[in-house]
């Protein structure tokens, strides 16, 4: 499968935004290579690179929490993802909550 | 205000995803500098920051289609933004499109 997305832009990085694809909220922003996303598609379960740990892993693999794709789209410019997942267990974030995006601004918690 | 944001991991700038408060469509991701994430708080107006033309921008002061801020978000690691807007105008993107993701992966238009 061609890939039209622009990983050069961003030294082989592009940002891949989580969505649930029924509620549509979002759960998290990761960031893949070319073979993050195509094996993303591939496996049908969502890969990324770590950039801390510069290295290619499944979300859930540790956590058990695997994130199945529904659908993939690519934006305008080509140089950001959106897929839109269905969450297999019950959070996303490493610290327990549902969403990563628990902190409205100014009523962190 | 105090913005635990951590804008130096990525060069200064963090990923902001768009999101229509009320549907939850994704419209777009942008980047912002803590100079725009505060005139975005200040205004009440989304602002990024622009890495092709290194300034930073109003969304919508040339097409006019503006969002206003509902609510804004940090993940888990405070390192991106989710900021939930109405849409002041017609569409998001560039090419007409209501939404810059127009484009589902092996379908694209």
């Amino acid at each position: 499968m061609k890939l039209s997305i622009d990983f050069k832009k961003n030294n082989g990085l592009v940002p891949a935004i989580v969505q649930d694809y029924k509620t549509g909220d979002i759960y998290m922003i990761g960031y893949m290579t070319e073979q993050a996303l195509k094996k993303t598609i591939e496996i049908g379960l969502v890969y990324f690179w770590s950039r801390s740990r510069q290295k290619l892993w499944m979300k859930g693999e540790n956590s058990g929490n695997k994130l199945k794709v529904k659908e993939i789209y690519s934006d305008c410019d080509k140089d950001s993802i959106l897929v839109k997942v269905e969450l297999i267990g019950n959070n996303i974030c490493h610290t327990g909550n549902k969403t990563c995006f628990f902190n409205e601004l100014g009523k962190e918690i």
